[in-house]
Formats: C-alpha cells, structure tokens, sequence
C-alpha cells in the first residue's frame, strides 16, 4: 500500500508517519518510483507498536529506538530478546544503581529470600544483569526506607498472582504466528496493560472497600 | 520532639521539613514558644507519606495537597474517604473525560460487561463517578483503538487475581491502629506498591519465558 492508504488502514496522519520514518521508528517502504513506497502488513504493525510506545507510553523517542532494535535483532534468544527490548523501557522504579549501598543490599537480600521462596530459579541466575530485578531491589529499599508495610509474606501472594498469569500470557503469545510479531505484541501489551492492571487493582480495591464498610 | 529531632528520626533535611510546612504538606507543631514548635508522632507518619507523595511517586505539590485534603477528612465514611484520596492520586491512563465519544462507550460497555461478570456490584455503582472506572474505559479503548490483544476473557483472570489481593491488602490495613492510620497507609502503599507489582509481573515473565524457551 501506499503512504496515503498505511494513514488511513492506521489512523496515522502521513506527517507522523513521516516523522517516525525520519527518525527510524518506523523501516522504510520497497522504493517504487523516485517518490513513491510500498508499505505492507508488517509496516502497519510497526506502526502500532511505535503509537503505543510514544503516543500512549510516553517513551522518548531515543528509548523507543533501542526498545525496537532489540525487538528487531533476531539473533537473539526469545527470552533475551524479549527481555532486552522489556529491559530497555522505562520502569516503575529507576533500576539501583548501587548495588553495594547498604540498603540496597539489604533489599537485594531479600529479594534473593523472595525468589529462593518462588523458585524462581531463573530470574536469581540472571539476577542483577536485568534493570527489573534491580528496579525492585530499588523499589523495596524506598518501602523500607520510608517504613511502610509489605514485608515477604504479603509480597509472595502477589509474585504468585503474577507467575500465573505470566503463564496465561505466554500462552496467549504463543498463538500468535510469528515470533517478530510475538515480541512486538508482548512489548505493546507492557505499555498498554500496565496501567490497566493498576486501575483494576485500584477498582478491586474499592469494591472491597464498599463491600466491607459502606459507601 | 523539636524540628530537629523531626529531622533526625524521618532522615528528612529541615529545610524540606520547613518547605512542606510552608506548603501545607505537613501541619503545624504545637507552638511552645515564639521560635520553637513541638512535632508528634503523626508529624512523622505525615512525612512518611508526603515523601512517598512527592520524593518516590512524583505527584506535584498541588495534587498532594488535594490528596492530602482527603486522607484528613474524617466527616467521609471509610469508602469515600480512601477513594477521594486514591481518585486524586494520577491515573496510569487520564480518565475518560468524553462518556459519549463512541470508542469509550464501546469500551465501557465492555467494562460493564467485566463488572458483571466479576459479580463487582459496587463498582457498577459507583460507576463513571469513580476517576478509577474511567482510567479503566479509557485504556480499554486504546488498547482496542491500537489492535493489541486483551479481550474479557484476558482480564477476567487479572481482576480476579486483583480482588484475592485487595481482600488480603484490607485485611492488612485493618490490623492499623486508627482509620488515619489506615487511609494513610493506603494511599502510601498505592504509590509506592504499584511500580513494585509492576515489576514483579515482568520478573515472573522473564522466569517463564526462560523455563520455556531457556536464554
């Protein structure tokens, strides 16, 4: 398809489109003439992931860059790749960077409690490598620092809430065709569902409130 | 205890104890002389919960008043007054502002579909009141708008997974001594839990996928 028909199958305006093309979010069209494209299926695709990252998740543009090269480097392992484009998107939490600070150290240890808890054998082995163990090292060392509650045993419940429903998600993953299109769906869906995830644990939260005390 | 030793039992500097003062983050001491206050034990819980506001969550000043505003007022029963304080904190996804825009009301009829099925009655009730319930339609509408997966049947397990855990994070809140106590700890616990949970959801992905398709 041409660049006018990409804007309409994707409610994108040909000057966006242009600009992520500019800026390399989005790969060029098959050359046709001197100024003409042909864009397919897989353009569309990218397009959706690029809305998703910047126009929803707010993702810099330099951030989204390197979110797609990992997600486009196909010499990678599934579980590196995913990861590595995961990796490169902005957390909750900027990731500790000090691991030797006593805090973070003492939160680190804990963390390790938690997964040998888990048998989350995986995550321990790759351990600091990745920014999400090290964003929750960062987050648990705030909890502590400012004395709030959330000690093991309440996290525990919720790691497991979110193993099995990391399992459904694979799962969800793996019906899909290709694993290009697997690792851009499963980064989308972090940017998209993130946040409903939050507002249905807040919505949760507010039904059991209203169901224990009233209005 | 003097400012001083408010500084020194929180870790907060003076002069950011003196800047939330001024702002009306913090109450006044009891003033005991024309140059000096005397702080208690609420003075530290309060400062515990403006920094988790404004150092870890990055709510701006004004909001954290209104937050703030909320968590104080003891006129509103339980339900009210916890969800004043959570609907003024931000929302992943802004609130749908435009009920009649035809890609929201799709989604909140998908919404409502959730909620009956989910057998949550009050948050039916409370409805499009609720900022929460709006964020909620808001991101079901772009997820849709953007093509990516999550259909009922997809957030079903997750909303289920959301009530087990508020029943459980209720349970916790009602061990607290006073209803403040509570309120405050909630709204403490929302900001600074949620990037927690997050990151927890992508470390259970991560060990899934490694079990499934090693590194």
């Amino acid at each position: 398809m041409r660049l006018s028909e990409l804007s309409e199958h994707s409610g994108v305006s040909t000057a966006t489109i242009k600009f992520y093309l500019r800026e390399g979010l989005l790969p060029p069209g098959r050359r046709i003439s001197a100024t003409q494209a042909e864009y397919g299926e897989h353009h569309l695709r990218r397009l959706r992931l690029v809305r998703a990252l910047i126009q929803i998740g707010k993702v810099p543009v330099a951030t989204a860059r390197e979110v797609l090269s990992h997600v486009d480097d196909d010499s990678l392992g599934r579980t590196i790749r995913l990861g590595a484009a995961l990796w490169a998107l902005p957390q909750g939490n900027p990731p500790a960077e000090d691991l030797e600070d006593p805090e973070v150290a003492a939160a680190t240890a804990e963390l390790e409690e938690l997964l040998t808890r888990l048998g989350w054998s995986n995550a321990q082995q790759i351990g600091a490598l990745s920014p999400v163990y090290r964003s929750l090292a960062a987050g648990l060392a705030t909890l502590r620092r400012l004395g709030f509650p959330g000690d093991l045993e309440t996290l525990l419940p919720y790691a497991r809430a979110m193993h099995e429903l990391a399992e459904r998600d694979l799962d969800a993953l793996e019906a899909l065709d290709s694993e290009a299109e697997q690792v851009e769906t499963a980064v989308g869906s972090a940017v998209l569902f993130e946040p409903l995830l939050l507002s249905l644990r807040r919505l949760a939260q507010e039904e059991e409130s209203a169901r224990r005390y009233g209005y």
